[in-house]
């Protein structure tokens, strides 16, 4: 069962079950499951913590990166907002990180692990080497992972359990209508620069994207460098 | 006399005396010069004011564009900071226009001169294919370009001089700091980044911009499309 | 009557329809008109010419940005080509060039003019905020036009028209094909990556490079700097 | 004992001297002493072999990156040549995956390593947020650490030996002289475009280049997907 409403038809739609293997291996990958059943140690989630924080900054450089490649005001304005909210969200990440044991000095000194650096930077290359269609498609499984992540572990959160904070916050009404204006926001570029003979290369970047996220969750669970 | 504060030795005093000639001849256009005196014609003024309002879209992207080449996170909130300030300032540009009799109907059904064009773009390209400080040497002629022309023509702006609105912004306080931070910015991108073997190509660049920011006063003059 | 083989419903076609007045004002401007009827100035030639030399070092620009901006090992070695030709052109072109009085070195000192610095940069900056289709879009109006201009000023070409080796070069076989493969490759690239709804925007780089063409001309005709 | 004639303050020997340790793990990494030795299994070599034929296709767009962001003819060309002569390496490439049962369609359907696009993409992603100078310093550790390690073994190959033909190409003349232009390509990168408030933020992006390198190694090692 899926549980997070996903518009039938929508682009979003389409990539995720083109990848249904690769996607699965991601939204449900051990270092998830022993989130939801509060068995994930410590040491687990504060390494995925810490380059979560990283991950941020160049999640808000590539926002940054669609504000330059806008052709309207409106489009850079929606970007800039994007960008903006990823920098005050990265002041509450700090706190919780402080909560966790990682100091802000901490997570400065932090090198980036592997699956942080693969990541981040093919997002970006994506940006770049294609338009901003593709761009966002690279950034979807994440955006929209988060939520379904979120949304499938919700009932497993209860006062107490090690992990509500982090389940709360993804599988809450603000993050969920983060993810849903994601895929409205793909639905309205594919219809101003998309057509039917991108969708295999989309596909492609969608599928590299999801196997990066699920690495980074193997990072965390074998507290790769 | 030059009428603003460039502190002696920074990157800005090397690059406007390296171009003593081309940056004399974009302060003290006959645009400028009518502009102080109060003759400038309206229709200039209306040309030259919509036209700025489409140059602050690609402003912004420039900003954008300098939060994603940024390597830390003070450098990415800074040039955050920078395009919000752009997209914000467009909120007064737009009301200013109108009592100009430029509504946001009419703005936004403007086609962009050639010498918009040629200066956005070139900025642009110069940071696409340079890094952060040719980025900013290429911004810097418009940002601090404004600031010195602003305090010029203080002395000649009144009440009931037709572009008082226009002058007071740029001689005022606020935007002054907008200027001697941008300075500030170059300098500290020089110690980072920059060497004296870079000097002759950001003298160049900075003397491209300059001529293109002449070029943008000589378009409202002459009513260029 | 249009003298080039445009494929019926190609992309090149659709998008030189939706600019017809745009396009006529370039391909049938003065300067080509005078150097049809062997009436243009020398030294708006030559002008040209220089100028020209200067815009073919950044069209080179533009193929290396493609090589980059591709998916698969053809495509990169499709643009290698189109770049390594502009390169071996630049040799030809130093000769002519030399045949008109304007040496190697004195090519090299020459200053950009705002109209060179205007469209190559547009160009480049198209590609980098959009993708390999805006930027074959943009280069298109040049690529396509010149092969058009030459066979429509072929007729007037005979041995001792002042402007006869021009004429020649672009309506020869060698170039009209460059055009041709030129008018494939767009149709390629939207059928991967293209869409109905990308015309509106397509449309508007194609006509925003056509008047810059057109400016081109413009600038030789008028000696402008 | 170093083998290679790294010259003695050159920027390349600064940046070796400053990750020492990391530059150790790279070019005396297990895969390459069972190289060396003979005793590399071959499937870890032709794991590898495959992943280098799609790290050259990024590769090539890296030199095409670089082509873009010249500022001369002269750098444009150097740029275009070392893309070439990348694509032309290419056919030899295919030769000999084909000798060690690779063919080229088996090779086109290889799915990319998770190494094989960390690397990949960090390049591309250092040469846009940075300049030329980020970016071949971010090639530098594959370009001339090859040439070391081809040194290195160069003793150790003999007829018959499994991996003579991988380590003569290395170790020949020819790639040798590749090296040493990219030493000296640096030095006058860094002449350009370098100044000491630079070294720290090169020497990281030299570092993480390095342990990207290893990671290749590793890749090969692991047999990892």
């Amino acid at each position: 069962m899926f549980p997070m409403t996903v518009p039938p038809g929508s682009l979003f739609e389409r990539l995720r079950t083109a990848c249904t293997a690769d996607w699965q291996a991601y939204v449900d990958h051990a270092f998830v499951r022993a989130m939801g059943a509060g068995t994930l140690p410590e040491a687990s989630f504060r390494h995925y913590l810490g380059q979560d924080a990283l991950f941020l900054i160049h999640f808000a450089r590539a926002y940054a990166l669609a504000a330059f490649k806008a052709d309207t005001l409106d489009d850079i304005r929606a970007a800039g907002r994007g960008m903006t909210a990823i920098l005050d969200e990265m002041g509450l990440h700090v706190a919780f990180c402080r909560r966790w044991g990682l100091s802000e000095s901490a997570l400065q000194a932090l090198p980036e692990a592997r699956a942080t650096l693969a990541y981040t930077r093919y997002v970006l290359e994506r940006g770049l080497a294609g338009d901003v269609l593709d761009l966002f498609v690279a950034l979807a499984p994440c955006v929209v992972g988060y939520a379904e992540i979120g949304r499938a572990l919700a009932p497993l959160s209860h006062p107490g359990h090690p992990y509500a904070e982090w389940i709360d916050q993804y599988a809450g009404e603000a993050y969920q209508g983060v993810a849903a204006d994601a895929m409205a926001t793909l639905d309205g570029l594919f219809a101003r620069r998309g057509g039917e003979g991108r969708m295999p290369e989309l596909i492609r970047t969608f599928r590299d994207a999801t196997r990066l996220e699920a690495d980074f969750w193997e990072m965390g669970w074998t507290l790769a460098s």
